[in-house]
């Protein structure tokens, strides 16, 4: 840094030490789109690998039904397995009261349930209507309260919808007030198909921040058109402390084959630590465990970083460059 | 967007109006890279497709050696067959005094001129000390000014070196003013290798912007490590309104192999534009241009757009999803 450069009033651009909370959903969110089924005993290691580089929270698994979506169907094993760090919350998505039941007995920190601002997605992708979903979440909420458990609602499609485009933000928060009033405790602000964009998240997470002064808001944002990180930013500016993001960039979306999904939790730790954020992250651990993923699903992961390594992975100069100095010089 | 939601203060997440010039450099920063040569109708038809998306600039071109870049030895041809639209700024790249009278003799607008901020970049990449790079460029400058064309400086290594890691930003500063005495026009701060991350360029785009305010300044940044569009938006919170771009994100960079290259065209207008920023760009052209690419070059682009759509590029619903509703309903 040089003298020439005066220091700049604090900014979303200088973290100065902020603390920043990064929640894993590579093993639930990436792990449930891939074709092959990753060994127990590879998820458990993973995810005690997972537990030592400084995650706030990892979504270990899902308890969902096996026959729907069998790269998970060892929920029980492994979150019955894994070593529990303190500190870090081990949280599992459930479905359904049966789901929420099988996760209590396995001892998970916190429910994530999951439903859809958009009625459209809800339906093509639950099978049921909004109300539907919430009489059951409700009742699931109830059976987490019962057993001392917490929860979280992930809400689907906050910032757009595949099917019906903008969803209205009135719809929004009336979900959000909706498991408020359950006594919900976290609520995740999902942009489940990378619809989002960095002056709509301003605004949204703002706007929610200053209605549910007590509840926890987690952002979620995929990388489909190239704007994860920027949202993030924008998040951050708005007073948000909490990201989801997945391992390696795991996780797609249906309906931009090719495309990246979930932003990188790599990604966005390297770029939040560069700019003086307290992630609590071991990045190098981070990048150790990403790179055990393309031997576990058998093909390359999205990170850009484990292509191009952290921004001061320096490179050898070219064999030559001595004559080629030597001759320029001689000139 | 609903009434509950209150307006916020101007930022940088809300673009309200407000211009930016984007600066394509994919015909030259990306078609070098390629294996292939694209035959020089398809390049001069391509460049005529780009001039009617609204673009500012298009460096159209290189004039440096056929035998060190044998994709650009139609240099000539291409830039005078070009057809010329009002308002857009046709540049070149040359790499020296022979380069600039061939520029200049086919009629460029502006001269563009490349060395590193990195000794050891510049010395392994253009086979000269930083001092040797100089002193030639200052005779090209000298030579465009004669000629009443324009001339910007492109300062590689900016904002990192892959070889020497941190560039030390009295450097950097130190050739800016050595341009600027030169009366140079425009300096591009280039992100050659992806190092940059948006708490320095927000540092780096201000001090530079307030020490030269006669300095037309341009920022050229890679996505190598996801930080592009983050990197964007930081040098808009500093003042910026000029960037390079490239169609498709073509370009790549040698040292990390698989990463993204230059930051792609249609990713950072679709995001301005959704925040509400003025690019004068026409999206669906720009797409429609990098949707030729892969046809040319004989690859997949990087393009996020591309792959996955404008963000109100909406889906189908399933096609059984009457029946699924028919269902649910039912229950």
């Amino acid at each position: 840094m040089s003298a020439a450069v005066q220091p700049q009033t604090q900014t979303v651009w200088d973290g100065a030490g902020r603390r920043i909370h990064m929640q894993e959903v590579g093993m639930r969110d990436g792990l449930q789109m891939e074709a092959v089924f990753v060994p127990t005993d590879d998820k458990i290691a993973l995810v005690n690998a997972l537990s030592a580089t400084g995650l706030a929270k990892i979504e270990v698994t899902s308890f969902t039904s096996p026959t729907a979506i069998p790269a998970l169907k060892d929920a029980e094993i492994v979150m019955r397995e894994i070593e529990r760090r303190p500190g870090v919350a081990y949280a599992a998505l459930v479905p359904n009261q049966r789901g929420a039941e099988r996760a209590i007995e396995s001892r998970a920190d916190e429910l994530n349930l999951v439903m859809s601002a958009s009625a459209t997605h809800n339906m093509a992708n639950l099978r049921m209507s909004c109300e539907q979903s919430f009489a059951a979440l409700a009742q699931v909420v109830a059976t987490a309260q019962a057993a001392g458990v917490a929860v979280n609602v992930s809400l689907s499609c906050v910032f757009g919808c595949p099917f019906e485009g903008d969803v209205a933000e009135a719809a929004v928060f009336g979900w959000v007030q909706r498991f408020a009033d359950l006594g919900v405790g976290g609520i995740t602000l999902c942009d489940t198909t990378g619809m989002a964009h960095p002056a709509q998240v301003a605004r949204i997470t703002r706007a929610a921040r200053a209605r549910w002064p007590g509840v926890v808001f987690t952002l979620h944002f995929h990388n489909t058109r190239g704007m994860g990180l920027a949202n993030v930013l924008a998040a951050i500016d708005a007073g948000a402390d909490r990201f989801d993001a997945s391992l390696g960039g795991l996780g797609g979306c249906p309906y931009a084959p090719g495309a990246s999904g979930n932003v990188c939790s790599e990604e966005v730790v390297h770029a939040l630590q560069l700019m003086g954020y307290d992630t609590g992250v071991d990045l190098p651990a981070l990048m150790a465990a990403a790179a055990r993923l393309p031997a576990l699903i058998g093909h390359d992961i999205p990170s850009q970083i484990a292509k191009a390594g952290e921004r001061l992975a320096l490179h050898p100069v070219p064999a030559d460059f001595e004559a080629i100095r030597a001759r320029a010089l001689a000139r």
